[in-house]
């Protein structure tokens, strides 16, 4: 049995539930930006090494949440575990992102691909999950995360990261029916892996779909919206008699947000190429809202700083169902006490929107 | 005097005037997936000669008018000739895409820029412009361009590509005052030269805004958009005693498609990520639309190809001010033939279209 949590104002903002402040965490906030981080990253040796040993993930989980006062744990790991389980062989090339030995381009390379059994092949992920959440010890709720179907396809076809796509895309137009079977077999992965993460104590997941938004509308629904869709229907949602919330986050999917909507998600990750205030128009009281300051903004004055904190509130407006965060990861080479300001500014400026309201 | 066009479907449709079919032209039609490109280049040694020898730049300008019944020439030159003659020193590394010997990263830097004199430092542009309008003898209208003031000073700041723009966009939050001078410096060198562009022969105009989409809506209007609208407002718009048309295209900026209308510019390029249904409603019969095909179809099958291109018709549907593109460049790797099937279909299809509608 675990402990009961101290602060869910993160998992009640997703409920759209009232709170007495904007609850805030950052995407990537267990990362390179952090010294701490990079002791441990040395350490580990690679990068591999640090996700797959379960003490090593957790002690950079943690980390950022002893520096700043945050709202959420997000488990260490790579969105790649999946198709490495599969077979494809992850590695990381130095400055290059990650890679796969084996990538998959053909029919039969994609019909021979197992459906992952995360009890299998993914147990340091599911241990990793459990440790954390025991040394958590309640202060705030751990989030499990996995890429969607798309986003983990493109990295399958392409063998790593790309600017144009041309494979993964170009099977769209060649061969639809065997991404279908590459990304059904995804979606399966992602469903038995998330559930997994559930049941070693993840309280609330997110779903990365970091390319959807290379898409054109009609592509963006067949080939990913559709499988995230499918996970979204096979997901345990409930835990500890509570409902474990699902965030869907695709880079770029600004258009789309009524869609993504539709899958009956809790969350939706919205970037800063959207106002949040027109996403709450496309979108209603149907689900929260998680986002969306610029990365960038961390480059700036600790003046500018908290006036685009502000500027990302007001957006908002009032009522319930806004997480705080950035609209993509936090950036390498940014200092953290930029992070710290802006931690700070969203307690002070969202406490006091709610003060006023009263 | 030149000699009087034979083919103006591309300029009539931007001018939203009745058309017999859909002109079609191809961003980077000229280029490396045609073998006889790639021959010149060679030839070359470097991208650089190729761009700043007149005679290379119209012959590979007029490379696939030779094979491709299109009905647009554009110069063939690079975005980024402007901070080169500025003195930034534009190289290309090989597989690593542009950069610059000297990146402009301070606030003295960028008070030490000149304001590009066209005839000064662009005459090899120029140069082209004439030559490659005198060889065309009015096959079709020639297109000039320039990247936009946003998307050089990207370039200019980083000091080539990014993935995430951090000096670039940082410096929106740490010293915007100094990004305006260099925006503005930017904007005053794009007019002369497209100025200069347009009395040396161009008969259209293009900007390309690559990287305004990575904005958020209110710095996209501040540090992109002001910018483009300054330029728009200081073209020549005529010459020969007809209009010179101006294209705005900001990728991913499908969006913000009506504010760019609002620049009082002819026609808008649009990607594949926005339906052109949805630009024309956003924009009224304001502007022309170019696009929008994606460009990996062109990995598809013939009928794929051909689907596909019917595709983009239908959701342009009736009327005019359609000029049909790729929603960007033409990949290295695709086969030319299928570029063939391409054009061949936007002809069949929209002659097909206007017949059925008498």
């Amino acid at each position: 049995m675990n402990t009961p949590l101290q602060n869910d104002l993160y998992l009640r903002a997703l409920a759209c539930e009232d709170v007495e402040r904007t609850p805030v965490w950052v995407m990537r906030q267990a990362g390179r930006y952090l010294p701490e981080y990079l002791r441990v990253r040395k350490q580990a040796g690679d990068f591999m090494t640090l996700c797959s040993t379960p003490e090593l993930a957790c002690e950079v989980t943690l980390q950022p949440l002893d520096r700043f006062p945050l709202d959420a744990a997000i488990l260490f790991s790579d969105i790649l575990t999946i198709p490495d389980a599969m077979g494809l062989g992850l590695y990381f090339a130095a400055g290059e992102g990650p890679k796969f030995k084996n990538p998959v381009r053909t029919a039969a390379d994609i019909k021979a691909l197992p459906v992952i059994d995360p009890a299998d092949k993914l147990r340091y992920v599911t241990d990793a999950v459990s440790l954390i959440r025991r040394e958590l010890n309640g202060r705030v709720p751990l989030i499990g995360f996995s890429g969607s179907p798309w986003t983990l396809a493109t990295y399958m076809i392409e063998g790593g990261g790309s600017k144009d796509f041309a494979k993964a895309k170009g099977m769209i137009f060649s061969d639809p029916d065997t991404l279908h079977t590459l990304l059904d077999k995804n979606a399966k992965s992602v469903i038995a892996y998330l559930n997994a993460q559930v049941e070693a104590g993840a309280q609330a997941l997110m779903i990365f779909d970091t390319w959807g938004g290379v898409l054109s509308p009609e592509n963006y629904r067949n080939f990913s919206l559709q499988y995230m869709a499918q996970i979204v229907d096979g997901l345990k949602r409930e835990a500890d008699g509570r409902k474990v919330p699902v965030v869907l986050f695709t880079k770029n999917g600004g258009r789309w947000l009524s869609d993504i909507a539709d899958t009956g998600c809790d969350g939706l990750g919205v970037d800063w190429t959207t106002d949040l205030k027109d996403a709450r128009t496309l979108c209603g009281d149907r689900v929260a809202l998680q986002g969306n300051l610029d990365p960038c903004v961390l480059y700036g004055s600790d003046e500018n700083i908290r006036s685009e904190v502000k500027k990302v509130l007001d957006s908002f407006g009032k009522g319930p169902g806004h997480v705080f965060n950035l609209g993509h990861g936090i950036h390498q080479f940014v200092n953290p006490d930029k992070l710290a300001v802006m931690v700070e500014a969203v307690k002070e400026f969202s406490s006091k929107r709610i003060d006023q309201a009263h």
